[in-house]
């Protein structure tokens, strides 16, 4: 039985055949780990059907030999170390492949790497044609592999909830509540935090994309905490919104909304549905309470290597929303009400689509005060 | 007097003129920041000698206003509020600008954003042309506003060193003690961390660029502690390597030489010094060690909006390491050793050059063991 990543590359050479290319020049970092097991912070790989070439710095040259020789590896895969520089090594590389048209990721090449190698290699057989998303292509459905890794990191973070509410006190400053929290997820067993968690209190919880600040927490402050954690590459993400005492009547019908346009997105949830469906389902019920308008941004984005990839759930129109749903795809599911000089409330959790349904990946208190 | 971002656009409005540009759209979000003030996480900046058109989305429309009417605000400054897209906004402003000879910044700009500009740009008489480093020519020496944020940050992270060694203790795990790094940074007035934080015990102190793990430390192990800190923006970083009891003798010699070649790094420091030859200073001195060959990285790097940027302070003939030094660079001086099996030693602080030398930004306890 071939292993999952040369399931992985089987499925990529299908669509490298559909745009008949004879290999493609992987460049996007979480792409070459999706490929490769490999997470660096540098690297390229250059897939063809018969062959992978994994090439690396001398930084990572003893964790890829590792990996080249474990039962994890894809088919074909062998190691070239980077000499002078990695564009230089690229060059060598394509000019010998006896390669012809060979594509490149135009949304993470950047325009001086494409300028030199496009120039360098002009006057060989090989023609670099720029594509997008044919690595995304399959990142978008997790495997079993994927999925087994989601759960565990769900349970982590919803294990984590109870005690990262209980960091919320009068006089605790938005940033230090927020690197209290980070220390939390990797004393639960993350890697670390999936991206700058935010702490926003009072009037700043308004602000969908608050960065925590020096603000001490008050009485009667709304309070939005959103975190997510890295476990074996995976990122989940994760919103909750409490209130310190006194509770304004105002924000508990808000708060009440927002949970009841959270469970309706959820219940939307299928095969078959289009992305766009499930933001609707939030975005009506939120209209019901006419609070429609104060919902500035999508209901939820998808997750895997990267904390932010497809499927885009948004509004109809909206690139992106209109992927299908199929079983396997893992997103975020985030409603919230933004309500200048009030506060803010976002409630947030992941899911997987099943062949009926969806699993909730997440769980963890979505009370507004008796956290 | 024209305040200091107005100084910095005209600055770059010269070095448009050598370029014969009409124009540079700056796409980098540090140089945005560096222009306009404003640290977003999307928006671009159009250039021109006579005004600075600011594209950004709702998100950041509050705070974009306010920096508008603000004394900081450069001369000219006019907000774009993006419609559909930032790629649309920006065709749209480009078009209509009269502009023939627009720069583009080819680093940060994606091929696939290359292509459909300049694709939808065609019939107009604007031309784009790809340069760069014009923004990061200006970067490259601090300004007194920048300075005063770096001594700052310097005297905070310096005061952090003793409690963060505090940290080190026999059955704490990387990871955790990583994560406590991070919280400290934050209570002694840092913003966030700069970047992820190194610690790496044992074995694992021989990788440069090894991430925390699940490895508890243990008696006898060299613990590398590599941090920094955010604060006003910008980024410091510094390294300390303690052992825990006992310590071997081979270490005790190791963490000499890396200190002391650290020193004769520091004492090069001086304008019209070439980079390069502080590396050297730092490699010759490892050299009458017997440990130059391993020293597997550079001595240093620049530091400012972000934590890797111009002059790089490595061997010559390197690519960038053949900056003559100025007074008002700043950047970073870390020389180590690395011996497979043993563990890894690294010392780093941060330095301005001044008129006659160098200023260190940062300090703190660099012992092996009384920490």
């Amino acid at each position: 039985m071939p292993n999952q990543l040369t399931v992985r590359h089987h499925a990529l050479c299908g669509r490298l055949a559909e745009h008949a290319l004879d290999a493609l020049l992987v460049t996007h970092l979480p792409n070459i780990a999706y490929l490769t097991g490999l997470r660096a912070s540098a690297g390229s790989v250059l897939v063809a059907p018969d062959r992978v070439h994994l090439v690396i710095d001398s930084r990572y040259s003893t964790v890829a030999a590792t990996l080249v020789s474990s039962a994890w590896a894809p088919d074909g895969l062998q190691l070239v170390r980077v000499n002078q520089s990695y564009e230089e090594t690229i060059r060598i590389l394509l000019g010998r492949s006896g390669h012809r048209r060979v594509g490149v990721e135009s949304e993470s090449m950047s325009l001086r790497q494409w300028n030199w190698l496009n120039d360098s290699l002009q006057g060989t057989e090989v023609t670099l044609v720029p594509v997008e998303g044919l690595v995304e292509a399959g990142r978008i459905v997790k495997d079993e592999q994927e999925l087994a890794s989601f759960r565990a990191a769900g349970q982590l973070i919803s294990e984590a909830v109870s005690p990262i509410l209980k960091l919320v006190r009068i006089g605790g400053r938005e940033r230090e509540i927020a690197a209290e929290i980070d220390l939390t997820l990797v004393t639960h067993g993350f890697e670390d935090r999936a991206f700058p968690t935010i702490v926003a209190s009072g009037p700043n919880s308004a602000l969908p994309h608050a960065h925590p600040s020096e603000r001490a927490l008050e009485a009667g402050d709304l309070v939005l905490l959103d975190f997510g954690g890295v476990y074996d590459g995976y990122c989940v993400d994760l919103s909750r919104t409490v209130c310190i005492d006194p509770v304004d009547e105002e924000v508990s019908r808000v708060h009440a909304a927002v949970c009841e346009a959270q469970q309706a997105a959820i219940a939307t949830v299928c095969p078959g549905v289009v992305a766009s469906e499930v933001d609707a389902a939030a975005r009506s019920t939120l209209a019901r309470y006419e609070l429609a308008e104060t919902f500035g941004h999508g209901t939820g984005h998808g997750l895997g290597l990267e904390i932010h990839e497809a499927p885009r759930v948004g509004q109809s129109g909206q690139p992106g929303t209109g992927a299908i749903l199929r079983p396997g795809m893992v997103f975020t599911i985030e409603p919230g009400v933004y309500l200048p000089g009030v506060g803010g409330v976002r409630i947030e959790d992941d899911v997987v689509v099943t062949e009926d349904g969806c699993e909730l990946l997440t769980n963890g208190s979505r009370d507004l005060t008796t956290w």
